[in-house]
């Protein structure tokens, strides 16, 4: 499988993950294939992303202030199928540090350590009451730096 | 199959829905089974839940005013699989009217006019503010006695 | 609240319960009310009956032998709204034996030991080839009465 | 917004989707921000493609044959929040064929004709046996290059 154009070099990319969540497939986001449905990858994505941002400390930043994050885009590639039963552990960094927006990259690996899938996206800060993007503010840049 | 409690004679219960949903099975709903998981029922009867109060203008009160509505319970008996492909009809009814709740009935058929589910749940009206229970204002109570 | 039907003795009850399965909320199973969406209770049960079979070594006779589970009906009482980033605690535990089915019990508790939700639902065993409804062989019917 | 890598020109990439599935946005499919949650857009993917090849005649040869189609990647960008109600059209079309797999282009379109996600994947046919990426078949070929 050729690597996906955000992965430079795959081994120092991989290696570059110090936080992961675990996740345990539910029996309902299985389909009729027979192993978990594709669109489910971004459920795991979001959860993990999620949690990652709690342990920051980012989410109070915008579950409280006046700026909050939305998604301007998403992308995953699948390398092998997850099946009901199996341990997820996703991986989540944040990749770059733009004036608005970060780019925070994906790595969801089962309990015997392959990779079944790989993404990014971009999370962008916007103002809640206008919906407007909005540059970091210089306390949120730092903590987005030591991440 | 046993007829469920909250059906007195099946005949006439089932001639007594004027409302239907058409509702399309996503792909997505299915699971490792091959059919429709048994959670997505709720789906379907919520969703024509949603879109039969809108027919009756009933939303609207309860997305701007001081009251809404939350789900007491729910059930669901499932007589034939839902299969990717199913093109569904949901019946909805209000089945009877308390003081300050409403007990809701659902209908589930395919293409082929075969029952695949039928169910009831109740909706309670509650305060916004407080979640307190609140008894159905003169007005909407004229329209749920309509319905 | 009332007590549901099925609950004669609610103490009793809930101290009859001794498997649980620990749930995280995913973001995306809440809904625009700000909770968890009441359609994702039965997912909650979903998931932990099937990690309890297995911890009873059942599923694997269902997956492997001649014969299936399927869903004879499903209900869940709603007694306090579910929030994301909620650690649940899910019980599970089989009320009663039938010839070819059993009924099996739930109750959902939050972080702070509240109690969220209550449920029930009949699981029939049916022969994989036909459909047919199926009496519990001996070796089941051991492995139910032990639980 | 910056217009994304697999669109040339935005004006004629749009033309030039002839298929349109229409999808209603269910309730549980939003959720605590209020809109649809982003994960949402690859089920409203999924959707239409699987009807778009239905209309082409091509699901029938994978569902029978010893060929099955998987997905090799999934991306979405967000234009505009979707909200409970909206009524979608969800554009497909097939805009490249490669030797075992082709590129899927999306547009989702609200009911005010405005933008609301663009987005692409691949999709490779595999031998449904071993999993291995399997070359077009001459008549399936013929029957991709028409649509």
């Amino acid at each position: 499988m050729a690597t996906p154009v955000y992965i430079e070099n795959f081994e120092s990319w991989q290696e570059d993950f110090s936080y992961f969540d675990s996740i345990s497939v539910r029996f309902s986001e299985t389909d009729a294939f027979g192993h978990v449905n594709n669109t489910v990858a971004f459920i795991y994505f979001e959860q993990a992303r999620i949690n990652y941002f709690y342990s920051l400390g980012l989410m109070d930043e915008w579950v409280k202030g006046p700026y909050m994050i939305v998604t301007g885009d998403l992308q995953c590639d699948y390398r092998r199928q997850v099946a009901f039963g199996d341990k997820l552990q996703v991986g989540v960094k944040i990749a770059s540090i733009g004036r608005t927006s970060i780019d925070v990259h994906y790595l969801v690996k089962n309990q015997k350590n392959q990779i079944c899938m790989t993404g990014r996206g971009r999370i962008v800060q916007v103002e809640k009451k206008t919906g407007a993007s909005t540059p970091w503010q210089n306390e949120l840049l730092g903590m987005l730096e030591k991440a």
